[in-house]
């Protein structure tokens, strides 16, 4: 199945009390790159870079199996930035410095032979570049997953909720459900969301793991929760959200099903890649992993799951 | 098989954001042994209260098939009592009046018949008692389970320390769990813990679900999660962690077995019951509840947990 990733291609730069980065490879797009690749290779990817990017990253997406023919490399400017700084906790963060760059006026041109994609991912992005990009697809994908932040919903909440009645599932952290639906209770916010449009909601919870909250092929409400590995360190969680994403996306895409079930899975695999992208700074880890290294984790994860009947 | 269950039985009053209690009935033990006697009825208590105690919910208990012998009540005295006041987020809480009373200098005496039991729980209680507990068992228990809190840790570590040397399994939440051992990762925390005397270590963290760390019957590190059920309302928290423990010992009991398996098990039957406990104040829905509602429950918990091979 085609499957259509959109998002940023970026540079970040990462303090953690563990260390910091230089300027890294980041971006929301490069993450869910990484992460489809590894399960689908039918993937395209459409972002923005400046001549300053680093274009051996683009070699890797490539080599993985990502057409990056929808890449615009924009001469003479510079790639989005951000920096960033984690607490002690790992879990909460700083933005320190944010400079837009090419993505301040980002128009999502996607290549002819990708404006018919099953399968599309719309990563982090203003709900106006993720409105467009839907706007230009020719024929209705068969799965559509918006990734967004409070960012969006303090700044522009109208174009969110635009983009929000045409897509099929939003993956969104806990205090943003709590944010945009105005409901504490996460079950009462997802009640309140999924009324928003998505069919799906998925609801992160980094260290504990992530709610997934749906529908059965008879319409009856489903609820499926997937942990977090525990593990014994974390080292810059960066990108973890995206990845998860690109897992879950990937694994829908690989097996071509959109059904509740599949969509169980497809969290496990997401939250498996999630727990390696963790494990070393920016994309360095997921970067690196294997199939046989997600098998690996995923017996882990159906280990401390499973349970006697 | 035996189970014999120790901890206070006493008054609570308790604040939420959703209304106040006058004085109710609370205490570990009141938690536990209803939970226990909802899949066991070999349960005998040893607690202590004073003769102001509601003597209906005594009744209760004994008609659920818990023996009250060991129960002493102090003529003239008062029952121990903690006014409480839960924060918006119902996961933190502060404590307005503590009131040791009948507490204070109590002695676990142990009726004859109940000092060879076979299972044990020692519900939260100063160590020194939970120790001289365990002192005056007459056989080695087959399993036995603690409970405590940051309080002891604080002023009691030492005892702590002491009694932890002679316990199967201890149950603590996550920042105890950090406290207890000097590390933030929950993963190094269970190994420093385990060393400590417990083979199997329980992380309960509230609505984020609970950690089994221990090993398998080859001696292999084993982890286990199970999700709390996400709920619409969570209307008083307090006793969920002593009715997780009651219905974690009480499944242990009622199947007799203590290995890793039947553990995780075990913390499903733990969870289940406390997502009850907690949509009403003080024990009022834990002593409601059927083995058809828990039965009912448990389902929810499969479709909650369980995904495709």
């Amino acid at each position: 199945m085609s499957l259509l990733v959109i998002g940023s291609v970026a540079f970040d730069a990462i303090d953690t009390p563990f260390g910091s980065t230089g300027k890294i490879v980041g971006g929301a797009a490069s993450y869910i790159s990484l992460a489809t690749t590894l399960l689908h290779k039918n993937v395209g990817l459409v972002a923005v870079v400046g001549d300053d990017f680093d274009f051996n990253f683009v070699d890797t997406l490539k080599s993985r199996g990502t057409d990056v023919s929808g890449l615009q490399i924009k001469a003479g400017e510079k790639s989005f930035f951000w920096h960033g700084k984690y607490r002690m906790d790992m879990n909460s963060r700083d933005t320190l410095v944010t400079e837009l760059n090419v993505l301040g006026d980002f128009d999502p041109i996607i290549p002819e032979n990708w404006q018919q994609p099953e399968f599309v991912m719309l990563g982090n992005l203003s709900p106006q570049v993720q409105l467009t990009t839907l706007d230009r697809l020719t024929k209705k994908p068969k799965l559509v997953v918006l990734d967004t932040m409070n960012f969006w919903m303090d700044i522009a909440l109208e174009d969110l909720k635009a983009v929000l009645k045409r897509v099929d599932v939003l993956t969104i952290n806990d205090e943003e459900a709590r944010q945009l639906s105005g409901e504490y209770s996460l079950v009462k916010a997802a009640r309140v969301i999924r009324a928003m449009g998505p069919q799906t909601l998925i609801i992160k919870k980094g260290e504990h793991g992530a709610l997934l909250f749906g529908e059965s092929q008879e319409g009856k409400e489903q609820v499926f929760f997937c942990p977090a590995l525990p593990l014994e360190e974390v080292f810059d969680p960066t990108g973890a959200g995206d990845t998860f994403a690109g897992g879950f996306i990937g694994y829908l895409a690989s097996v071509d099903r959109t059904d509740f079930e599949a969509m169980k899975t497809a969290i496990v695999y997401g939250s498996a890649m999630a727990s390696y992208c963790v494990e070393q700074f920016g994309t360095t880890k997921l970067a690196a992993i294997t199939e046989d290294d997600l098998r690996f984790r995923l017996l882990q994860f159906k280990s401390l799951m499973s349970v006697e009947a």
